[in-house]
C-alpha cells in the first residue's frame, strides 16, 4: 500500500491537481493519486472533508494533511531535501522560491482567459491584452532562468517545484498555440516531452468528456 | 549599516507590504524598508528592478533578491531557523503551511470588497456573500488552529508566518466592523495590539493622505 494519498481533480482541466501530482513524482514519495468527482453530493462531502477550503489537491502522509500547492512543494522539500524541489545553491532557491510564489499567487488573467484543457487545440487562438501581459512576463521569467542555471529545466538539470509550477502553463500554451521566442518554446517542449506530463495526459484523454466546469479555480 | 532592505509600498493600503515586514520583523533580520513611491515614473522604473513582476514587497539581503511574500517567508524561515516562522513540529508545520498557502493564492473577493485601510472605519458596513464566503472560511481556519495550538497566535505562543498571512485581515475586520465569534474576535484584538502592528499603523498615519491607488493587488 502507497505511503500517502494525494487527492485530485479533473486531470484534464485541473492544473492545480497536476502541479500537486508532479510535485510528488518529483519528491519520490510513494502515494496514490484519488480522483474526486465534483458531481457527486456524496463525494462534494468527502472533497470538503478532504480539502478544507474546497481546494485539490490535498496530500495525506503519515498523519499529515497539506493542502495548497505550495505548502505541498514545501513539505514534500522538507521530506525529501535531495529530490531538487528547491535548488540547493541559496541565491538560486531565493530565485526559485519567487517565481513558484508569484505563479501561486498571480497570472489570473492567463488563468481565466486560457484555462487548462489538455484536450483541447485552438490554432490561431486570440489573446487578448491582459492575458498577454501575463505571458510576457512569464517569458521574462523563463528566459531569466533559463540563461542563468543553463536550462533545460528552470533552475537547471533537474526538474524543480518552479517547472511544477509553470508546466500546466507549458500545456495552456500549447492548447492555445501561444507564439513563443525560441528559448520559450525549446522549454515548453521539454517540459510538454517529459515521461510523467505525457503519462498525465494520456491518462487524461481516458477522461469523461461530459466531465463538468469544476468548483475550483483552474 | 542595515544588513538588508525590504522594498514596500504604502503603509495604510499595502498588504502584501505589511505581511513582508512583520515575517522580516519576527524573523530578528536586521533590515531597512525601503519606500517605494509608484507615482513617480522614475521610482516606478525603480520598481521594476526592484520586483521583476511589479509586486512589492521585495527582500534584497547578502546577494540575494526574494520577491513574493511566501518566498521571503520561505527564505526567513531558512536564515533564522529558530524565530518560529514554521512551527517545529511537523504536523503543525504542514499546517501553517496550509493555511499561509490558502491566504496567499485565496480569498479574492474578501480582497477586493474590503481593501486594507488602516486610517479609516466603516462602522456596519455591508458585506456581500461573496466576501462572506471568505469570512466564514477564514473564521473556520482560526478556530481550527486557535483550539489545535492553544492561542494565543494561530500556532501557539509565538507569532508565526500564518500570522503574518492573516495579520492584514485582522486590520480589515476592524476596519468593515466585521462581526466575528468570541474567539476569532480576541485573535483580531491580539494581533492589533501587537507592539509591532501598532509600529506599522502609525507610521500608516502619517502618510500622506492623497496616496493614489497603487498598481498592485491589495
Amino acid at each position: 500500500m502507497a505511503q500517502a494519498t494525494l487527492s485530485i481533480s479533473s486531470r484534464n482541466y485541473g492544473s492545480w491537481s497536476l502541479r500537486g501530482w508532479l510535485l510528488c513524482k518529483f519528491s519520490g514519495i510513494d502515494f496514490e493519486p484519488v480522483m474526486v468527482d465534483s458531481d457527486d453530493p456524496s463525494v462534494r462531502a468527502e472533497l470538503l472533508l478532504l480539502s478544507p477550503s474546497f481546494l485539490v489537491p490535498c496530500l495525506t502522509h503519515d498523519g499529515v494533511r497539506v493542502w495548497d500547492t505550495l505548502a505541498i512543494g514545501g513539505y514534500l522539500n522538507e521530506l525529501s531535501p535531495d529530490a531538487g524541489l528547491l535548488p540547493r545553491e541559496r541565491v538560486a532557491r531565493a530565485h526559485c522560491r519567487s517565481v513558484s510564489g508569484e505563479m501561486h499567487s498571480g497570472f489570473s488573467n492567463l488563468r481565466s482567459a486560457l484555462p487548462m484543457n489538455l484536450k483541447a487545440h485552438y490554432p490561431g487562438f486570440k489573446i487578448w491584452a491582459g492575458a498577454q501581459a501575463d505571458i510576457d512576463r512569464i517569458a521574462a521569467i523563463w528566459n531569466e532562468c533559463l540563461s542563468a542555471y543553463g536550462g533545460p529545466y528552470l533552475f537547471g538539470a533537474v526538474p524543480s517545484m518552479a517547472d511544477a509550477m509553470y508546466a500546466p502553463v507549458c500545456a495552456r500554451f500549447t492548447t492555445y498555440d501561444v507564439p513563443l521566442d525560441p528559448a520559450c518554446d525549446a522549454y515548453r517542449k521539454t517540459i510538454m516531452a517529459m515521461p510523467l506530463m505525457q503519462e498525465w495526459i494520456e491518462a487524461a484523454k481516458t477522461e469523461p468528456d461530459e466531465v463538468e466546469e469544476l468548483d475550483v479555480e483552474f
